[in-house]
């Protein structure tokens, strides 16, 4: 056995133990130390690049390492072997995908408006806040020798009298702690129940002095990011907020590899536990904490996320979803309770799940499309959410149709050298001077946080404004020399943002030609795509009314530095709105409206799918999208006037 | 800490460490090992005799250790304490209450006669045999790129067209499993399910070609047998039966000393793990592994017994049942299922609880009303219930009265010295010669078994041979002189009925007037309890037609000898039918009949209950019944002519 020590850039470590012949990353994995290995660890992206320190590795050489990195020690992962006692460096940027859980401060307005807005705006639709969450209070007279009922009935009957309903249920945990709560606070207490017009079930019971909260918790698992709040299910509140890497980040960056990871022996429950264990209860847990709730007193949850994430989630085999005819065990389910899958929460909590139309059109998409309101409107809208898929839906009133793309985790950093997710550190807006080509950039985090990678926004900001500058050409190669142009021993060019002084990392932050080339194909793969759904229905660009983004790229995002890529068609600007991640505010509003979870459901079985691949344009389309804008340059002529 | 050995007579041992001071007692619960104390360890009993093989205790002298058995190392361990390394003997009789499991011989007709009459014979009151548990053959089309719905909406889809139901439930287990079962068996599968007309819950999907038995489990739970059987849902055959002593027994030997025991820190836990952990679900495996099913191929459970039995068992707060006004938290509930308990069927399985009626008469009670059929006939009835309390039902078909009475563990051999449970090594008949004062036994078990000790049917023949034979007095005090009577140094008589050279245990099995008088307090709170709810009704003895023996007082119960004790009133003996374990037998059928169980909650909310401590006239009908027979010895006219 050798010994294997992580060492972090804060200076902390992780020791564990491996044989001769070990494979680097596996041992990370089982240690629980992120290391992004975007492509699940077969050597194609790069990422899980970490320092060798002291001791020694049997690495393969690959084309991600420059020869003076190597010898410097700088090393993938997914190709090093234990042979010897082993110390590694594993950068910031390593883990940057794994970012540490942040709770929001709610204090700040920009933290809830987008939850207080949706609320607003859904009313206008017609749709009622109420759930059929409630808490009541019931006075029973006490048994005596002449009225013996015994408690569970006696409850009903003061249930049944006072809310005129015929049939109450009182599950197991409720009638455990019956006797106990009726006598400690002498027949006099508070019930939380779920009334329907025929039937009541109590899922709680306390004493009548007892001030009770009854909670909800909205949960957006993405692919790469797992946000959630709890809510106070009375007003509506946001009562603690917060977000954190998804814990199966470690198992492959996108649903395909994750669903493979999950096949193997013991891999479903390895996933769940990763995104529950490892990631939704410790959310939970530092949420109730800074709230000052207790877990039980949350007595719903709703989950909104992609197919996948939803099947993973509930230890639900996957493997069907990846192969043709790609059938999900489930769209819908009402069979989901939080004792089913371990959640931390109150063990009769039914846990909603945002309706799935497809394998690739999750709930996730159905959340969002609810958030944005384009079912109400006779214009026609375009909704884009930019997660780690791609996935649009088109139409108003009368119609919808959806479609998803394969963008790749570009859009969240990923398959981007220096990418990360939208946190502290992150360069999440960037101008180039185009005379000196200096850049200016905005850093995530308090003033004076230093840069160590690039968000999404950012880089679509880098990539337009190298553009724009003539920096590099539409291929995305670079044309021109400068203090911040390199290239490497194969020719492949870079330009750097930050250079290591500046940075708060060990390495520069830049971004490579082969970055331009996967960032240009996943904005090819969401304009080919709204090219191509649009055309389906004898549609022009032009006759969209409006575009509503949504996604972990960023609120920084900037539109028209979207459209100069080629990301978005080129329409007036002020189309354009951001709605931030409306898969979580969805999933907020189905928590909240009993109408709003109706109406998703709707939703879900109004929309039509559009199979892209079926599509025999699709592929021209996506070619020519692969391109800084478009071959095809007709289709941005305010672009060109820009460029002049 | 000292080392604790405690030594059985089969040459086992069970060795653990405790510190100075520790008690016996407790140190035996502790380890678990098996020593009955009755009176839960206030030295009233006498029960917990252990012997002192080597090391030394610290232990009180009682007066139920004679000053020759105290030299000859004869301990309770109730008042021990440890304060060296100590090896104590165990005797059987002392661990004869906590018999280990017995699996019975389902090739012997007799072992299941008794729930084949009980199915024959509830047919002709009109109830059907059916219950609401299928399994159905399930074929889908296969989904395709052109019928995309999801596994379980497919499988609801089949069901509903198949067998016309609007709305089918798929729980989480189920789902969880369907991907999988769908495409291993190319979506032709069998189902079990529960149909109502208007819903249907799937419990559970095979492949086509798997055999599939849907099985129930039916368990009577006494407070000091538990007894079980599995059956086939479809047909009512039983499949495995097994019985054991209920794990509770070590903390108290009745219903008060086991709620005082749950109400200690961690107690109501202790005592559910006792019941559920260590007697139901050993039994489970047991029966499973001798019938060849699978645990999770049993998809129902009914419980029936006493309503702290129930309380316990469901690990819910029975303090309440011993404390005026002597509150239930339930007499009917839905809301059991295994996951709750922890018991070790399916998951997924309904518990259904035999109603109770009241604090002391519980469902034990209601399901042997319902296999009595007492409430079918226009003829007057008596169902007499002999278990740790004895339990009355008089009525017809238009009324029916129950009432309870604190027989004490003597009918099932507690409470008396050489007293056990009807199992191997227990005398369950006795004749004793009128002249030589010589007996003859009968011994439950091979041929050749050795008696050990006295199961209640043994007892009764004891007491009334000795009575009639005039050996003991209407008072129970001895008044003839043999080598087989013998008087202590207090001057108590007994009578020995196999010296130890005989025994198959360390002691002799002999009766004391002791047990004589404590089994005429049973005896005579049976006999005033049904004086006392037929005078209340102005009803006479004369007036009962049938009356029906119920409870593990044995088999063999002879009931001219039950009359001469005065246990019984002296009616006809045509009159008297022995039923057995009534309460089991209602389990099986409210398990196999969804009228059955329905006739069983109907049966419930129609007996009234008298309150036997609030009758005035019910001390003087005790004190009265005290005696053999009777103090009024008019009663019983018909014995007054067989003593002449």
């Amino acid at each position: 056995m050798f010994k294997v020590t992580f060492a972090f850039e804060d200076g902390s470590v992780v020791e564990t133990y491996a044989n001769t012949g070990d494979n680097l990353l596996e041992i990370a994995r089982e240690a629980n130390v992120a290391i992004d290995a975007p492509c699940s660890g077969n050597a194609s992206c790069g990422k899980c690049r970490v320092q060798l320190k002291s001791g020694e590795l049997n690495s393969k050489k690959t084309l991600h390492i420059a020869d003076e990195e190597f010898d410097a020690g700088w090393r993938l992962a997914c190709v090093s072997t234990v042979c010897a006692d082993v110390t590694v460096l594993v950068p910031d940027i390593a883990s940057a995908y794994k970012s540490r859980m942040k709770v929001a401060d709610l204090s700040s307005r920009e933290e809830i408006a987008i939850f207080e807005n949706a609320k607003r705006e859904i009313v206008f639709t017609g749709i009622q806040l109420s759930n059929s969450l409630d808490v009541v209070e019931v006075e029973m007279d006490p048994p005596s020798l002449d009225d013996t009922m015994p408690d569970n009935e006696r409850l009903s009957r003061a249930l049944r009298k006072f809310l005129n309903i015929k049939y109450v249920r009182i599950p197991y945990r409720v009638l455990k702690k019956l006797p106990d709560v009726l006598r400690e606070n002498d027949f006099k207490v508070k019930c939380v129940l779920r009334t329907t017009p025929n039937d009541m079930f109590v899922y709680d019971v306390f004493g009548i002095t007892e001030d009770v909260t009854v909670c909800g918790l909205a949960v957006d698992i993405g692919t790469t990011t797992v946000s959630a709040v709890i809510i106070d299910m009375e007003s509506g509140k946001i009562l603690a907020k917060a977000s954190a890497g998804n814990g199966q980040i470690r198992f492959g960056a996108d649903v395909i590899n994750r669903i493979i990871e999950s096949q193997k022996p013991g891999g479903r429950k390895k996933l769940q536990d990763a995104v529950i264990k490892d990631t939704i209860n410790p959310m939970i847990r530092q949420m109730c904490k800074n709230a000052g709730i207790g877990k039980d007193r949350i007595y719903r949850m709703c989950v909104a996320s992609n197919t996948t994430m939803n099947h993973l989630f509930a230890g639900i085999n996957a493997d069907p979803l990846r192969m043709e005819p790609y059938i999900p065990a489930f769209f819908k389910t009402n069979s989901l309770f939080a004792s089913d899958v371990g959640i931390d929460i109150n063990q009769d909590a039914h846990i909603i799940v945002a309706p799935n139309i497809g394998s690739y059109v999750g709930g996730d998409i159905t959340a969002g499309t609810l958030v944005s309101r384009i079912w109400n409107r006779p214009e026609f809208s375009l909704f884009i959410d930019l997660g780690t898929n791609g996935e649009l839906v088109f139409g108003n009133s009368d119609f919808m149709m959806s479609c998803a793309c394969s963008a790749g985790p570009a859009f969240e950093g990923g398959d981007i050298s220096c990418g990360m997710r939208a946190t502290d550190g992150a360069i999440e807006a960037c101008v180039i001077d185009k005379e000196t080509m200096e850049p200016t950039y905005k850093v995530v985090g308090e003033p004076g946080t230093k840069p160590i990678g690039l968000c999404g926004s950012g880089i679509i900001d880098v990539i337009s404004e190298l553009f724009i500058c003539g920096i590099i050409n539409p291929k995305g190669k670079f044309v021109r020399e400068g203090k911040r142009i390199r290239h490497d021993q194969y020719g492949m060019g870079s330009y750097v943002i930050a250079f290591e002084e500046d940075a708060g990392s060990v390495k520069d932050v830049e971004i490579t030609e082969v970055d331009i080339d996967n960032f240009v194909r996943a904005k090819g793969a969401i304009f080919s795509a709204i090219r191509t759904m649009l055309n389906s229905l004898d549609f022009d660009v032009s006759m969209i009314d409006d575009v509503y983004v949504a996604g972990g790229i960023g609120s920084g995002i900037n539109m028209k530095n979207a459209v100069n890529i080629g990301m978005f068609p080129d329409i007036p600007l002020e189309k354009f709105h951001y709605i931030g991640n409306s898969s979580l505010t969805g999933a907020y509003l189905m928590l909240l409206s009993t109408q709003a979870e109706k109406k998703t459901y709707e939703l879900a079985s109004n929309m039509t799918y559009l199979e892209l691949s079926a599509v025999p344009t699709y592929m021209d389309e996506f070619v020519g999208a692969c391109f800084l804008p478009h071959t095809d340059t007709s289709l941005f002529p305010d672009l060109a006037e820009r460029m002049k």
